[in-house]
């Protein structure tokens, strides 16, 4: 299928590692030039330089968090106009409701709520006056199942999933959509870090603990990176300008709701 | 992108026209085998005609209603183990509340809800023994948002979400997903016909009638057949096995709802 | 607190045992004349006696089952002009997804979804002349997380929330309002029904059993009857006319999503 | 109804007009003994002695912005052990999405998500000990419905509503519930308010902004506070505890979706 974007930016923040990196390889694969984004130096040069060799694309790389303005800027400066964005970063960690406190709350809400939102102030408008823009965030299955463990993550996340779609309201008219993408347990370093939270504090084997993780999707596996590169890659073609406002689940079929 | 579903057979109920049809050439471009399926034998001829023509697969049809067990068995007999189905059908037509007969809800339920549903009972087994499956339905962006004037279609129709929600979490397992199309006024012959029912009830202008439909959708258009086709063939993807039990509005953005 | 609704009149379906006939006493110790209805003479006999005895309002009693059009006649010749309609039946029986046949889906439709339509078709009119009435149906927790051994059951009672939700629209601006209550586990002969059927198929203790019910729900324990009547109650008080369209859950807390 | 919480202490954030003054009437017919809060001293006072004449129960008075942990402090001294909160306070204003700025941010998230959890953090231990505890906040029938103007308001409440839920289900099972109302134009000084905006921004009469608020709601009115009032003190009632985790949209039917 072509995707009708060949030829297009995209700004990428999060995308040197797991989800975010599948993100970028799909889209390259479509002749998108990026501009990845890490915390890690090497990490960022390792990701430039694969993916431009592997696919041919032009990649350019920032390095640092990209909730800050500065890191923003740099971005901006390395593509002034993108097609393409990808809202996505590292989650909150996992904490018991009781023990939150206001530090914990202003870092959640900075990373996953209002530093992603400042970036999308800086970029809607040009996309807009361009009449094509593809903007999709990787949220959290949790933002429609929350448990109280992760309430830094769903709370911040599901305040920005009801702006991403107030706001996808005004855009979709010029060809701007705005989606999300809710993942639950794929195959990446996150689940890694899961497995060994949960043998430390219940004191079971790596096997049995991974072992639980695949016995609670109800696919019976967890999710593959690409396959969610390849679901984001679909919502940035040009054929999906139809779709806006969309929040799509990628968990193996295991929400209960019906909507 | 390469779906990897070259080679594979389709059975596409009513699917001689507008998204039905768009599905079915989606799908050929992809080099998937089809069965194709309409009430009109003119329409069916053309259809096989014109996809083997152009998209080289091989293509099969079926006359009839597809929601009687004659044209169940007959799809089957052209292809007895599917890989992918999609369950399409005329909608019923709208109908004051106050108006509605034992009768009118029969055909409805047969139409949009127990007929496809016979179908599904008959090709699942095999799905899951086969270890592939993609099951697509189109249904209504209206079963998420109700309107009375259309009852017959959503009362059916969120039966059949439903029913395929609770289905879905069984199956997928053997990687055999279920998943719903919700469209909002797509440029095809029904927004024809609903423009000349408007025209004779409230006595407006062709060019008017046509313009409040535009208007009705928030991106400011009418959905193309052949994006909806699109959306429909990434479900049907090899790489589509994680996401199952999804409703995904085709609206232009235009649902009020965050969920 | 006062509802408001004392002198009113209800029709109640399916109400001399477990939920519907808890509603029935809620409302009688409101001071609301009612028309109870069951299919068994001598439980509608008792109900008619028991809260006349108890609560000192007119009770008459209709025999039979309630989606008929024979019965809904009979209810309207004891009470021309409700103000309060309770939708309730017998939800259909548990079968395996593969095993549901045409005649299967025929009695559920009928039962759960056209029956009760076509009794609202009936009170509608007088209620919106009237500028007063309240509609609220007992549908089931699983329209909003379906499982596939009870397709009978949410297949047809999704379309009723459909249909109800659409109409809901039309009428609340002549103070008429339509709500569903979804209940999960009541301590009512129904769980009874479940515990034995439990003990058959898996082998297990009535005390297992029971132990079972209480673990599936989030607040330890299961619901009571009453609470639900004076739930249902209060959404047919004076001061609930600005709540319409709703779907209440009593599950305990347990339902997993958001909305 | 006896809603058998004659007796019990609540503690009600922003409560001396508006919607949070109607929650302490209801609560305060029903035998409650309350500590309500504002910021305006004048307020309080007139509050505390209104509700204490009218009621006869004893009512306390706290002056101050609830979201800051000093007249948390004080709200605790009056009443170490509350049965009842009710979350409320100012919504944030209207803005233009592209105008919003890291400090309104912050300030909306502390009024709306964090300063109210942190009250909560500091209830809910006791509640569960004792066994009892009826939480309610009341949120906007925009959680469910953004527009971009409302980002600060919707952004923190949805946060909220989706950190509620995930505390709900574990403390339910102390007989702890927390359900949030969802209120659209309801008749208090907040509509008068956005009638003054509507006028000013676009040059009508006071006559027409009142208006066009009574046109978007399906009920053809505004609600009544009292109306509010009772639903909250209906889900604080003895009888409500099987009520957990929910949403009730107080709207006059307006919402569109089926859930």
């Amino acid at each position: 299928m072509d995707l009708g974007i060949s030829g297009r930016t995209a700004v990428l923040l999060g995308s040197t590692r797991g989800l975010g990196r599948a993100c970028a390889e799909s889209l390259a694969r479509e002749g998108v030039n990026l501009v990845v984004n890490g915390r890690n130096a090497a990490d960022v040069d390792e990701t430039v330089g694969a993916i431009g060799a592997t696919f041919g694309v032009h990649v350019q790389g920032v390095v640092g968090d990209s909730s800050t303005s500065t890191v923003q800027d740099a971005l901006l400066v390395a593509c002034p106009q993108p097609d393409i964005v990808l809202l996505n970063g590292q989650g909150p960690s996992p904490a018991v409701f009781a023990d939150l406190t206001e530090q914990m709350w202003s870092d959640a809400l900075r990373q996953a709520l209002t530093g992603p939102l400042a970036f999308l102030q800086r970029v809607l408008p040009g996309m807009c006056e361009r009449r094509f823009g593809r903007v999709v965030a990787i949220s959290s299955a949790m933002v429609k199942s929350p448990n109280s463990a992760m309430s830094l993550s769903h709370g911040s996340r599901l305040g920005l999933t009801g702006v991403l779609k107030g706001v996808s309201k005004d855009v979709v008219k010029f060809n701007v959509t705005i989606n999300q993408i809710l993942p639950e347990r794929f195959d990446t370093a996150r689940q890694e870090q899961m497995a060994q939270v949960v043998m430390k504090v219940r004191g079971v084997t790596y096997e049995q603990a991974r072992a639980e993780q695949v016995a609670s999707i109800k696919a019976g596996r967890l999710g593959q990176a690409s396959e969610l590169g390849d679901a984001f890659a679909f919502l940035c073609s040009a054929q999906a300008g139809y779709i806006s406002g969309q929040n799509l689940q990628m968990d193996g079929g295991s929400y209960e709701g019906v909507f």
